[in-house]
């Protein structure tokens, strides 16, 4: 979905409407571009638009509701007059210029890891906890892709019958390594294809028709990476579940743009998959995916550019006698409800809080 | 691999040894492929060949230690004087066929699911239950690819510590569903790049950079699917541990030829990562893949013609304060250890036995 097709035929924000200002910083990266997507297609009452990249970038144009956006370079001085900032350029460039947008007293949604786990930081999902964003904090963080698809798929169950512990195995696509691994994807897999060597430059190994364990450093303690490690604190705290036993594992596989994973779900009391089919359907932001005849469940290929996260494959657990066990699969876009959407639904959710 | 490759290289079986007639029904399929490879590779003693398939491949040549072997069409007479028939061509052509190749006094490994279960059948995988082989049935079962590799990693842990619970999440390559979807793995996704349409004809759902829940029937009692069924009972049986707790989640991932599975593994006491890599790196067929500080773990590229069954990511489960539980990932390659080698292996041992 590039923002050029959408953006004609959606209106323009209401006339008379209250508008602000925002910036993405990393415009040009995927997660800016679906940015600038999600803010258009959910007409966001955008007033001043303002890109900011690298020096690098700076002077190139992309197109906003049909005007173009010069693209600006990010300066400690680029947030006078700014109201919301999207920050999606990396947790070294949130540290070193987030203090300057909070100086100038815009609030920052940062797709980062730089805050997510500091204390009076809110990790929000919209959907998950919302009522983390009451305390009007001058910046929220934006959750890890796996953190954010995973809470959408288990709160809705936690809140009927709490869980106790959670296994999660993932499948996780090029976007999450950004353009470059996507297009890294898609290049070494032409070569293979045409019977030619490629040399991977993006990420550590060869990813043409071939998976590897998530290429974040090792913990050298639990051995766990540092995905994994993201992932699990980031549920705890979104879910305000610091005692949920969690065990994740990250795998790049060779799909483009959405992240999938089983999980395997304990329960405090026993439960039924009809139980959880019902919490599911009822939640806001999810699609039950889940008819065994057709053998249609949740797929990459239908879950990416969509805003809803699938989750299917829902049954008991047979190796868990005791019924407190349910197995199932979720799929959610990467780039949207791992990333962008995420980050414009807390926008949503703090104009509407004003 | 080509069987055409490594033959020039290979001696002829050492002269004045006992030979053995071979039959291999599927010859032409990506497993009968494998299996006159693994056969020339391990340098089997070979009297003569039989290559059976369809009537629609008969009078096709393959080559077989630098010699033409023409194809024969399959019939009930196919089996007299040949000792030894591997089947690969799917539990229906297993059922009818198998009883006239035991008839005919030939030792039949059977690489469908037909005789799997039954009562009787030895399913061996030779490095973990060559016991299995003392009864000398006429008809020994090779097992499901994930069963198969799932067992090296699992029987030279439970040898220690017993086992008392495995959940599994596989990530299952093209192979597993025959050449033809290997073929589609490449076509579709060479049509997605070039902006093509593909319209799946092997597999039931898009598979160029997608990925879909395993593509057998869905049991509608459990909502577990055939493989997942399978591959639980038969790691049982494998294994001699009918009261072993399983949950296994099925997944194809568009990966050509090698399977890989994250396994979370509880033990009856507590254990450590460092006992399991011990363990595990004496264990003949397997090898330990577990380099943190370069983040390089098993990877389909490099388990794909390999006949050892790669592990690594081995960690403590944080989901678990017991210490009784363990994480780790293996992957093996479908068409060998989770097909053509184990069958040879099979043989290997009878013969041995004789």
């Amino acid at each position: 979905m590039s923002s050029v097709e959408t953006l004609q035929a959606r209106p323009a924000p209401s006339a008379g409407r209250r508008t602000f200002n925002v910036a993405i910083v990393g415009a040009t990266g995927a997660v800016g571009v679906e940015l600038m997507g999600c803010l258009e297609r959910r007409d966001f009452p955008v007033g001043e638009l303002k890109l900011l990249a690298s020096a690098r970038s700076a002077g190139k144009t992309l197109t906003f509701r049909g005007r173009p956006v010069a693209i600006e370079a990010l300066t400690p001085e680029s947030f006078q007059g700014v109201d919301f900032a999207l920050f999606s350029a990396g947790a070294s460039i949130s540290r070193e210029f987030a203090p300057h947008a909070e100086a100038a007293g815009c609030v920052v949604v940062d797709n980062s890891s730089a805050f997510r786990m500091a204390e009076g930081v809110p990790l929000v999902v919209p959907e998950v906890n919302p009522q983390a964003l009451a305390r009007q904090a001058p910046l929220v963080a934006n959750p890890n892709c796996v953190a954010a698809i995973a809470v959408m798929a288990l709160q809705p169950l936690h809140a009927h019958n709490p869980l106790t512990r959670v296994i999660g195995a993932t499948y996780q696509s090029a976007s999450g390594a950004g353009a470059a691994a996507m297009a890294e994807l898609e290049a070494s897999t032409a070569a293979q294809l045409a019977g030619e060597a490629y040399e991977p430059k993006v990420l550590p190994h060869p990813y043409a028709f071939n998976l590897f364990s998530h290429n974040a450093a090792v913990d050298p303690a639990s051995g766990y990476n540092g995905e994994e490690l993201k992932a699990m604190e980031e549920i705890r705290k979104i879910m305000s579940t610091p005692d949920l036993r969690l065990s994740f594992t990250c795998v790049r596989v060779p799909v483009l743009r959405a992240h999938s994973m089983a999980l395997t779900v304990e329960f405090e009391r026993p439960v039924t998959p009809a139980e959880a089919r019902e919490w599911l359907s009822a939640a806001p932001g999810v699609r039950v995916v889940d008819d065994a005849a057709n053998n249609h469940f949740p797929m990459p290929n239908e879950a990416s550019g969509r805003d809803e996260v699938l989750v299917g494959r829902i049954r008991q657990d047979l190796g868990d006698p005791s019924g407190r066990t349910l197995s199932l699969f979720a799929v959610g876009d990467q780039l949207l409800k791992g990333a962008a959407l995420n980050a414009v639904q807390i926008a949503e959710a703090l104009v509407a809080a004003r």
